[in-house]
């Protein structure tokens, strides 16, 4: 974590800009600043772990693609300590797959002085055991444009291009005020930087809760990226931002659009089979003993309610 | 605070256990186990804090009495230091009526070595300035039993003698499980502890939820003392309790008996006049560094559905 002088808190947005292309040549969109891979069915291994809303994008759009056969996929626990995530839930705690305890040893295999924090989502070659890229956002991207000839025949078109402009927009807004504006309010270092985070969120979220009365989904009648992106946040909201990170003004349930899209969104398997309540909870509350000390992890909320009839669409 | 093994919190309850009775005679109900002091209009000080649930109860039966001209009161500003509360809302830091800074002068004046913490309410023998009882519970039962007759002419029979056994009852499973069930939950020293907590606060608020589908007030078609005592942990659930000390099942307002309830109180001068929603949040989240390190206070929750329409009665 980094903290401006305000005590603002500010996500280091360093990562590994390594990407996977059709054939690794020149992607179809965006920048080439590292290494370039091939698509190659089999060859590579998602790592995630499902507490973690970066990380549940890439499951979440990988299984919306219908690309499970073609990318595997290794889980992380909730948990982890000063060397990040480990793969505790498996058998011996070792991937079945990469043969390794902690996701650490796919960068250090790579990068053996590797200076950053070890992150999920994270795509690892499988010869090779090497971590390939960390970066999240092109990660999602390239699994719809790189690899769509391996997608499933009715895949959604979760990148319309005629809306690609203001789909743009509004994931940057998304991203800087939600995704990472409940981070702002709960890591804030000082009490103006709190309520400065607050406005800015609930700003947000009320232009959100408003574009969600006019139409479906965030950019019309269907599910696009922007959903997805949206989504982490939401599905973590009242289990942890509403408290832990003081996000307090309402709980998603008190806002109707928002609260009825989550649920819209919910019904489908692939936003559904990868979030996990008891994990979500268990990584914010034992992983920040700063703001908790105690490490004690709520009990409520009552969750039984995103089984209710959404009402949308 | 003290624990048992098991980190199970317990409050400690060895209070001043002095009365203010009629004549400074036997009382007419309850315990003699220190000094008998007289009533007498003018003598004494109430030093409360509107942060604290114990103080408040005293502050709104003082007022549905109508002894506001009777007992004057003192008003402890709403965070404290070790060495507990002072008057930093008062001109100067003072009482002007005790000429105090810190409440902890009053008792250390009547016992110069006083071992226990030092707490509100309190009332205070004006001429001497030192503290006679601080032992909430018998506080306010004896300004309606002791003080009778300087209550305002329509005073409300707060103790109606044919319910007393059962308000007892009441009064007893809403303190050990409810005003107090909150703090069990928030100040545990495990995650057994707490889950045991959280358990027993649901089973009891539902208790009440049912309870108060049959009936306006708790002991029937009028207000009691037992809905005084309720009703201060009502008012901080939401603010404080549901996030701060983790009792996050539902939010009060998500309770429809209950939340018609508190706002049904809250309609009463004698209540609202008592709260003030911006000391509770600053006490509790400046106070409890060690469960909220930052002392960062949320801005939330949204305090304007106070005002709505309860619909009862």
């Amino acid at each position: 974590m980094a903290y401006a002088s305000s005590g603002t808190f500010e996500r280091d947005t360093d990562y590994i800009p390594d990407r996977i292309t059709r054939d690794g040549r020149k992607p179809e969109h965006g920048p080439v600043d590292g290494d370039l891979w091939p698509v190659e069915p089999g060859r590579y291994r998602l790592v995630a772990a499902k507490a973690c809303p970066w990380a549940t994008r890439s499951l979440i759009v990988r299984q919306l693609l219908g690309l499970e056969d073609v990318i595997s996929v290794g889980l992380c626990g909730p948990t982890h300590d000063e060397r990040s995530w480990t793969f505790d839930l498996d058998p011996g705690g070792v991937d079945p797959v990469l043969g390794i305890e902690r996701l650490q040893q796919a960068y250090l295999a790579r990068f053996p002085d590797y200076p950053k924090g070890i992150t999920v989502p994270a795509i690892v070659d499988v010869p090779s055991g090497q971590v390939v890229t960390n970066d999240f956002p092109w990660i999602t991207h390239d699994l719809f444009f790189e690899w769509r000839e391996h997608h499933r025949a009715d895949a959604p078109d979760l990148w319309p291009s005629h809306l690609r402009d203001e789909m743009d927009d509004v994931m940057e807004r998304v991203y800087t005020e939600v995704n990472n504006g409940v981070y702002r309010c709960g890591f804030a270092g000082s009490q103006e930087a709190y309520d400065a985070a607050y406005d800015r969120l609930w700003t947000a979220l009320d232009w959100l809760e408003d574009r969600l009365s006019r139409s479906r989904y965030l950019m019309g009648d269907t599910l696009t990226e922007a959903d997805v992106r949206l989504w982490t946040t939401l599905a973590r909201f009242d289990a942890v931002y509403h408290g832990h990170f003081k996000c307090n003004r309402q709980k998603l349930t008190e806002m109707p659009n928002l609260w009825g899209y989550a649920r819209d969104l919910y019904a489908l398997p692939a936003f559904s089979d990868n979030t996990d309540f008891e994990q979500i909870k268990t990584h914010y509350y034992v992983v920040h003993k700063d703001i908790n000390p105690t490490q004690i992890v709520p009990k409520g909320p009552d969750l039984t309610t995103w089984q209710e009839p959404h009402g949308r669409g």
